[in-house]
């Protein structure tokens, strides 16, 4: 089992090594969708993991494990396959069977490219807010709102929606999964992003689509519970970028102050520089160890996965900011600029902390379940 | 006397709200040099402030006020401004009555754009590594080397180049006023930065430079007296660039704070963000009185402002890198989006951590001062 | 006047020099309250500074220099006469003519130790839930209740008792000027503190005290008033007392390290020492600029007191905290003993992040005024 | 086995509950020395864990839940066992098996209270400055010298002393288990040390201490492959005494922000509150993975075990010094009195930063081996 783990590490390691790499700045440069490189990766089965029955004993760890080595290389990637998975999480645990059998082999394999659609212009945490109306129609309903945010928004050909049939508050919002080119579906030009640009997020504008009552995902009203799983799992997945992302600045400052040389002394020997790099090996092990043992209670059926899930974001996604700061730092103005990826990585950290729930949501998550 | 700083001051908020806000942000998207505006704030009287008999009180002061007001509407012009008046210091306070006939009123009054040429690609903090020569050639001298992030490559007409003419160390190097257009002058592409992409940063290479030797700024192998002046100013400078960039990331995020709700209230009421824009408001006001602690510390000939210049270029750029990264969050998803300047402002702080001096440069300079 | 200013803080130099410093470990070591030098303090006019028609142009500056200067000693005696202060403000700048003439000459001298009452058990932050009664009795009043934390408890022969006159709320409270000696008083034993044992701190329970109405400060109901000013002097007067430590501190900790040797080299010399210190020398010195800023902001009667003073109370509270635990690290396990003084101050740093406004509730009134 | 585990942390949960938590305070204040709870808890088999062969299969990690248990109840009796631990551990690795047989059964149940020799008043971090001598003298060897800081000094029974046999420098120093009671030497009367009171720590003077050959532990000259092992060992016990300590911190004032009430609401509802504790859990957290990591390295051979245990070091108590302070500050001015435990606890935390190698020395450690 080990074995087909490592199997499955290496395999990531090299696809990153040889594919991953050569490509990934230029990608970011023009905004560009990796649709082939996501679909590969998919292939190799990581939404699998978590949404199929799996024989591998702690498959949450070894999707975070595999999620974090892509980070290493290419974050908008990583993410990518997050969100691809993200979107398989709600049918494979709340979908009918109908549902799962139609739609999860295409999601698992990215054959059909994914998103959720929660947020809304005016409803960014507080979901109690969500506007988007399903109302029934027929044998069926029409969607009808706007959502904000939508990772994969124009690659997608799936989405899940959250729109409320029933009254306010949270208890009324039921989740459908919608075809993302059915008619009245509109997907505005992608938000112009500081950073992870090549994965494009945009609005979604919902006119009348009709959407037939089999494509409920879980059951009428309860819509949150299984926005719940993919809260999660989003938390989790997020996490892992963020540590990827940070390992990546940690290596490769490293590397540099390890040869650049002012005043006689490499400058890592430096304690003003060598300090800044030991506490960022400090910061993203204890990450990396936050992570796992969430994903532990993940696999385990643990009660307070969702606690730990949130302590792993907070805490990677704060770490993958400072080290990403302090990385061009070490670099000085040669990393303040386009030469070298660490600019680049400390733009795209900043998505981290606020994504998939904003680290302040978290800590209030946190705090009323001390 | 304090109606005419108010009067300029006055100016430049009108000429920042009018002229400045409404192209900045098109400016920086195609990296443009707004050399028309540098023009205009220069000829309110800027550099000259710094760099002639003034019958201001306090005019170092009043400048660090004035590029604050700037850097509150744009960085990149307010640092422009800056680098013109550093261009300047050297010549002004160092330079031979002829030199200072001849290019101060240019380099006052931004006619000639001008710049420093300190940095090489291997001495970046420890300039005793500078390679750039400066041998005797029939009367003058001919230059050799190649020179990193040169602000205002490119659109300059003046460089002050610093080049060894002695042995090595920091003894033997000396400051020439250098045609940008003589021939053997060969400005790279500018570098693509992070951000404060309109002023133009690149490489210069001098090849057989022919340089009179009335084009010495101060003494030979003195020039390093020459540099400490520009680096006190610098500091000082770099740090009004950076509280006035945090101010308008603070004013911004609070205004927005106040605006948006969320689960019932304003977010400003959440102490989670409520908290985040206090600390802000603090560490700005904190950092804005040790820059004028340092100004009039310059203003009043004290033997300390090398050290308070120090203290108050660290305190501000680590503020404003803070202050900026928490404005995008309390914004939120769409302050990771180009639709609001903040992610951009969070680009543009990192730049003042690094120039004028590393943070870590810094401080190694103040503990050994204490 | 400058010399005058000059004169006085030369004087108390010269005073912490020959009378604080050799005996300051002992009274903290054995708790006992230091009257003889509060008063000699105080006959130097420092309470009279802001309880006083004063020439001085800038007296509340002058006091916080003048406390700050004594904390560098022994903090205290600064907060001891900072705290004969506070009470004295309430009857000097609302007290009736009658109450002023007779009880001021007193405060001011530190003839008459003196204490507010303000918190108590229930109500620490939060003053509308103050439930000390003064009931009408005859002419006077009867005061009923427990008051909390009331420094100079024991010592005080005059005491500000706030109590409740009205309804609930903030608007039914009054402050009464109460002879700490009169039947119905009980001092409880001191509090057992962390650090600034010499001044002492206790409970005070009011059963049946009569009070005669001439002894109201201020107006019947409007307490709150009285409340603010000395609030506003409360935050200023505790933000000078934590400069004061912190440079103690700081001054200790970098004469060690520049006299300690390992590996050949002084400590300071190690950047992760050095760092520390330059931070601390950069905090301490900003917390300094913010105190000034509000001090001249109450000296002209600015708008904006309250808003600075508590800036600069968190500011400088947690700058003397975060730099008298670092003091402590520099000199390792030397400094975790008494044979330092530095173990001393960081307990003592403590109080100050709590009295007067713990720092959350000063971030909380920072974020309203935005 | 896990029951086995089980049954132990439970014994120890019992014995915390029962008999450490009503006399610690007493013991604190008095500055005695618990030597009967020690014996105790070292009779439950926690020195033995880690310096006898033993058949639990993680015993190092099972002794740092042990001992991280001790300390959320008494972190002075959680390090005396940890420091008895650290006195069998050269013995128990390195020593012959004369001497194992001889001292091990006395070290290992407490029966004999030990400690280590190492700083010197002028060797702390730099070892290769020790001038305590070795010198040959018969059969034996003649011990003169003074080391500082001995943990157990006074109540010890025997001391592992590290002295020169050979020339300068870190090689040529030898470990003697000397006996504490063998004429010549001297303990000091104890150091007044700001918290960890009852567990003595004192100057010990060695003059013409005899030692017979056969008390080296390990090699002649080879004293700092010994010293190295109780580092390790040293740093994990010092992590696992500051994450009790921070979780002791944490759970008291959660519990007390969910009691007080101010303003209407608990105040653990003010996210000003809230925060800290959300952010103090995941520290906390972080810091006991860290710690199990390196646990798991250490009870698996693995070669990064001196790189883990430093940074769960590090972190473990850079993050124990911040929660007791923000637990004192959540209890305001209540806090600050030995009415709470938590002014006792941010005493007692500020040491683990200290001891064991300072947090400095702990990350020059780490930045080497990057």
């Amino acid at each position: 089992m080990a074995d087909e783990s490592d199997r499955l590490l290496a395999e990531i390691d090299g696809i990153v090594a040889e594919e991953v790499r050569p490509v990934c700045a230029e990608h970011e440069r023009t905004a560009t969708y990796p649709v082939d490189l996501v679909r590969k990766v998919c292939a190799l089965g990581l939404p699998a993991l978590v949404t199929d029955e799996s024989d591998t004993p702690y498959p949450t760890e070894l999707f975070c494990a595999a999620v974090e080595r892509l980070a290493v290389g290419w974050v908008a990637l990583a993410e990518s396959v997050h969100l691809q998975t993200l979107a398989a999480v709600g049918p494979a645990r709340h979908g009918s069977a109908e549902l799962r059998d139609r739609f999860l082999p295409d999601l698992r394999l990215g054959r059909v490219i994914a998103g959720n659609c929660l947020s809304e212009p005016d409803a960014g945490s507080d979901l109690s807010l969500i506007r988007t109306s399903a109302t029934r129609h027929g044998d069926g309903y029409r969607l009808d709102g706007v959502k904000a945010y939508v990772g994969h928004a124009g690659v997608a050909g799936l989405l899940n929606v959250y729109a409320r049939t029933g009254g306010g508050g949270l208890g009324g919002i039921t989740c459908f999964l919608v075809d993302a080119h059915a008619p009245g579906v509109e997907v505005q030009p992608p938000e112009e992003k500081m950073g992870v640009r090549s994965l494009p997020t945009a609005r979604v504008v919902f006119s009348d689509v009709e959407v037939p009552a089999d494509r409920i995902v879980g059951r009428l009203n309860r819509g949150m519970i299984v926005a719940r799983s993919v809260f999660v799992q989003g938390r989790l997945g997020i996490a892992a970028c963020a540590i990827g992302l940070a390992q990546a600045a940690l290596t490769h400052a490293t590397a540099y102050a390890r040869r650049r040389s002012q005043f006689g002394s490499h400058i890592i020997d430096f304690q003003g520089v060598g300090f800044l790099l030991a506490d960022a090996s400090i910061e993203i092990e204890a990450a990396r160890q936050l992570l796992y043992r969430a994903c532990r209670e993940a696999d385990t059926g643990g009660a307070r996965v969702e606690l730990f899930a949130a302590q792993a974001k907070v805490f990677a996604t704060d770490t993958a900011m400072k080290v990403t700061t302090d990385a061009v730092q070490v670099l000085g103005a040669r990393g303040y600029t386009a030469v070298e990826p660490v600019e680049r990585w400390m733009r795209e950290a900043k998505l981290f902390q606020i994504i998939e729930g904003t680290n302040q949501i978290q800590r209030a998550a946190i705090a009323s379940r001390l």
